[in-house]
């Protein structure tokens, strides 16, 4: 028996950056599984812009413009869906340009998804790429995806996770200066950070659990006993203590230039990175192109093309396609384990 | 005609790590090129005891205790030679155990090493691990190897650069704590560090100067344009500006999620790590036992193992010798092309 169809949503995305061009080259190819099916939320003069300056095919299964057309295009099994709404401003559109329209109609689209999302129409959603200056300049209150979507659903503390060829990797902090990334290692926030990710990685299938979590020190070496930084004993060793009197299997902290290695050698179960460039250095050296970001503790599944607008391609015709196709390969996969998550 | 022999000083690092056990294996499988020698300054006894203990051979060409016996022994072309020292008191040690007497012998060892070296007795030397505790408690006041090899050559800034498998890593910073080393960023010693790994890589053969350098991200995503951190705009980016008007080619700063990958695609002549885990898991999350670390302006090439002591598995016969093996490969491939290197 065939497995039943699942529905991805898909917002646009930057359309002056690759988001457009990666999208329609996915859905031109066909390059999902069988069993999935896609939701594009965009504007269509948009797309068939994009389309025709870059020679791509615009061929959607159908093209609507409300929930109710969409809701029959689903029972249709309809396996490409344009949902169009009129989002960009052609006439003062320009691709690899900052702008404010850019990142309001990035917004609004995503925006769109997490409604239809909420009214139990699709299953996840895949997010190519946005420009967060955009954004701020659209006076978006929030900085990234993860943000728009814990706001828009109601959600708690999103937490961000990398697949990278099957290493998983939790992220402590992000978004902040390496600095300000330092100063938020403390006892509270780390513990709170492992017992979130050991709640998220017990509860799915798509973990091993006869293995323990990791946690990666801070500074070089872990700070070799205080020979230079403190945050290990003061901070993590505490924290992973106390999580493990909680009944938490973790090991750590362990030295940074090591545990990546090692949970890519099948050691631990996830390691937790402490700051945005330690998990991204380790995933993305390893394979730019098959590194996954999954958000956890939203309502819903959502993973994310790990890229950027790449305004400086975008409009050629050259964006690699790869990223976005792991993206929705991988939210198949996880979307099956999801049952017995949270 | 075959290449003439090279002969590389291997210290003993700490006895009570891998150190002694892994180089055993190398000697004893003559894992290294053929036109290569090596002098292990070692201490017997304990090599006898690492030998007997694990059950390798202990078969050197020559075992001497004077540099008059080594020039002897060089000179007859023996390609595994012992320059025993009595190092350790073997009624106190025990393996997997940090002590100042194991610091003071691996120091004592080195320190012979240079000398010899010095009196162009030569041509590289390849260390395997020390312990920088060890180090500590017998107050050697240096570090590590590198500001011991500094301070014994009278060198004034040696700098380190990884190798793995031809990607070339050059560090800004190594052992500070994260939170120094982001302080450790200026302008000034940016600019120094660039017009240093410029020096180093256009005057030797083992760098393709076709390519230009790179200079790695603080901040995540560079910072974006200040949205968290401002290393990038005030001090890395002067400081690239500066050394182009200088001549030098380099390209920067690249978020530190992509340069890597990058540099490893072959874009870049070498990258530029702005702290010690930046570079650290680019090299090692990719292959942890291909990294080898190239210590550039001492008087003399030095390459090194860049796993630790592993006191945890030392004495048990299970370390793997194979970044060892590679050191002293790496070692062989750069002494060819040192010839225009200053």
């Amino acid at each position: 028996m065939s497995k039943p169809l699942m529905y991805f949503l898909v917002p646009m995305g930057d359309p002056a950056g690759v988001g457009p061009e990666i999208v329609l080259k996915v859905l031109a190819q066909l390059d999902f599984p069988e069993n999935v099916a896609l939701i594009f939320v965009a504007d269509r003069p948009l797309l068939e812009l994009t389309a025709s300056r870059l020679g791509l095919s615009f061929a959607f299964d159908s093209i609507i413009t409300s929930d109710l057309a969409l809701e029959v295009a689903m029972q249709r099994q309809d396996r490409t869906i344009l949902y169009s709404l009129p989002l960009v401003d052609l006439s003062s559109f320009s691709f690899g340009t900052i702008s404010a329209d850019c990142g309001r109609a990035a917004y609004r689209s995503v925006e769109k998804c997490v409604s239809l999302i909420m009214s139990g129409l699709g299953q996840a959603i895949v997010t190519p790429p946005l420009h967060k200056e955009a954004l701020k300049l659209a006076k978006v209150p929030y900085i990234g995806y993860t943000e728009i979507l814990s706001a828009l659903s109601g959600s708690a503390q999103a937490v961000t996770m990398f697949d990278t060829l099957g290493m998983k990797i939790f992220f402590h902090s992000r978004h902040l200066s390496l600095i300000e990334a330092c100063k938020a290692v403390t006892y509270e926030t780390i513990l709170k950070t492992i017992l979130q990710c050991n709640e998220i990685s017990t509860s799915s299938l798509a973990f091993n659990n006869n293995l323990p979590l990791a946690i990666a020190g801070l500074n070089p070496h872990c700070g070799e006993h205080g020979l230079f930084g403190n945050e290990e004993q003061e901070a993590i060793a505490p924290a992973v203590e106390k999580a493990r009197e909680m009944g938490v299997a973790i090991e750590g902290p362990i030295g940074a230039d090591s545990v990546f290695y090692q949970t890519r050698m099948g050691r631990y179960r996830a390691v937790i990175s402490l700051y945005h460039d330690q998990g991204h250095i380790a995933a993305k050296t390893l394979d730019f192109n098959q590194t996954v970001s999954i958000t956890w503790s939203l309502p819903f599944l959502r993973t994310s093309v790990d890229h950027g607008t790449a305004f400086d391609i975008a409009g050629k015709g050259i964006a690699d396609p790869q990223g976005m196709a792991r993206a929705i390969a991988v939210a198949s996969e996880y979307a099956y384990s999801r049952d017995t998550y949270k």
